[in-house]
């Protein structure tokens, strides 16, 4: 029986590939940043290097392999494997990634979403263990969902179903998300809209405590800086959490409304601001759902922090029953 | 082969009880209101008489029936079929709908949320003929939608799925939602909403040219008045038609982005606006979409108008698999 799972996990700035037991634990690794200045062919090559430099380096042939699973940042059309675009990479329009890496083996290849592939990590091995259903949300520089029905990845008609951050959460709202629309909750609670948010607060009039230095260019305002912020008791920084964490809390609530699941798995960089944070969006959500709720909905942090996209993205074969 | 449905739309203000045939052709119905002043156990009493009374005038046999499918107003829990709340109907508070019809008859009883139900029909003999996947919304005196997914009807947890129309599309709202919440889509665009709606536009300094009586009741104001609105060219009807719609387009936008479905099938009685109404709902929706489509999402109207419920209803035992 083949047991030895294969991850590949191509986000924007970090490319992580992987050899991972049945279990769900990496058993060897290489991870870098270079594919970020590669052209498409490039990055292929580069990874397809890279498995099997792992495999040679662990004794291993490619048919010990079920299969190799990708995740990659961007709307893929799943079923033929095409990045149709990327959010946070630069090249890969319309391309065949599926089809490139399947040249170079004889094994299945399986090209998803990379926040499906998290959901995947999280719900076999991480925080959705023993349920059926659940959504895991990824709130980071961007934000996406990926949504578990029934034990597998429901995706849609093109592959893109779990594009939550582009949900609009306020119409009205001065702020433009990436793609243009005005108030979809990314514009309003992502990494990305942090300097904006922060800016704002500090043009109505509040002080932050944080310490600066001169001349620091605010568009650097990151997760990072805000947790300092937090941990110091800033003001500013405090109230940016609290209104992210509020805006995703409605997200949530919606797609309760919608879909009805026993779990939300949170994970991504902002959810270390840990329990500030996490308390405000329950508390917003529970507010919310009040008496709609019928039976348990939790909402959790990730399990799998660093790992649930290289370790999900190897379950990728598994869960197309190969 | 049992080729003969028996379906029962239990709403608000009619109670339609149907034999079907398995081309969803209607045989033989009994429609009334009675149910609306009756207890609990008195309207399932009248509902067994009238699915008695067409069996009898049809001459034929309980088991004839592949089973009796029950759509019924409000929060369901599906696998128990028993009605945790109802919206726009007194009575049935946790009450076991599935098994008081059950202790009636030998053959299957299944009872789900009418929106379900008309979903179902839709998808079945309407407008999703040929799909999958689908989702139905109904735009009435609230709002709510049916989630078709391969084939099958998606309930959740609970079986409270859909329930569409307390998702919030704008936080900031001064509408408050018959649920208590904030700018939930049904505060903003229902039937429900629309004497509020047509005051505010009123309060702002606008003119109707609806020609209404003396000492009218604003609250009187209806999808049918606004219909005569929309007829002479009001500016208030039209606006606030305009309104609903834009909030319809961006509710359908946030579930495209969640569940990337390829049709949505719009039903209830606000889409008798026509073409006014579904084009700006289409305007806002391919809008905000836009270069986020990669494959054809349609938005078209339901098709069987009037009998969507109860035809859908007595699908439900089928796509139990019964």
């Amino acid at each position: 029986m083949k047991k030895i799972l294969c991850g590949v996990d191509m986000g924007g700035t970090k490319c992580a590939v992987a050899l991972v037991s049945g279990q769900g634990i990496i058993m060897d690794k290489i991870q870098g940043c270079a594919h970020v200045d590669l052209d498409d062919d490039g990055r292929v090559e580069m990874v397809v290097d890279q498995i099997r430099e792992l495999l040679t380096r662990n004794q291993l042939e490619e048919n010990i392999l079920a299969g190799i699973g990708v995740g990659c940042a961007g709307h893929i059309r799943f079923r033929e494997g095409i990045i149709l675009t990327t959010s946070n990479l630069t090249g890969f329009k319309n391309y065949p990634l599926r089809e490139r890496f399947q040249q170079h083996f004889s094994i299945p290849v399986i090209v998803d979403n990379d926040t499906n592939a998290q959901a995947l990590g999280e719900f076999m091995y991480g925080a959705g263990r023993g349920y059926r259903d659940m959504i895991f949300i990824t709130i980071s520089t961007g934000i996406g969902a990926g949504i578990i029905m029934d034990g597998k990845l429901y995706r849609g008609q093109t592959g893109t179903a779990g594009e939550f951050g582009h949900t609009i959460v306020d119409p009205e709202s001065e702020l433009v998300c990436t793609c243009g629309n005005r108030g979809c909750l990314m514009a309003c609670a992502c990494g990305r809209a942090l300097p904006h948010l922060f800016r704002r607060k500090m043009k109505r009039g509040m002080t932050s405590t944080l310490d600066f230095p001169p001349a620091f260019n605010m568009d650097k305002i990151s997760g990072q800086v805000l947790k300092k912020g937090l941990d110091i008791g800033d003001p500013v920084s405090m109230e940016v959490i609290s209104d992210s964490a509020r805006y995703v809390g409605i997200g949530l609530y919606n797609l309760f409304q919608v879909m009805n699941p026993p779990l939300f798995v949170l994970g991504g960089g902002l959810t270390h601001w840990g329990d500030y944070y996490l308390s405000r969006i329950k508390e917003t959500f529970y507010e919310l759902a009040r008496d709609m709720i019928f039976d348990p909905v939790e909402i959790r942090l990730s399990e799998i922090i660093d790992d649930a996209g290289v370790i999900g993205a190897a379950a990728l074969p598994q869960e197309q029953g190969i």
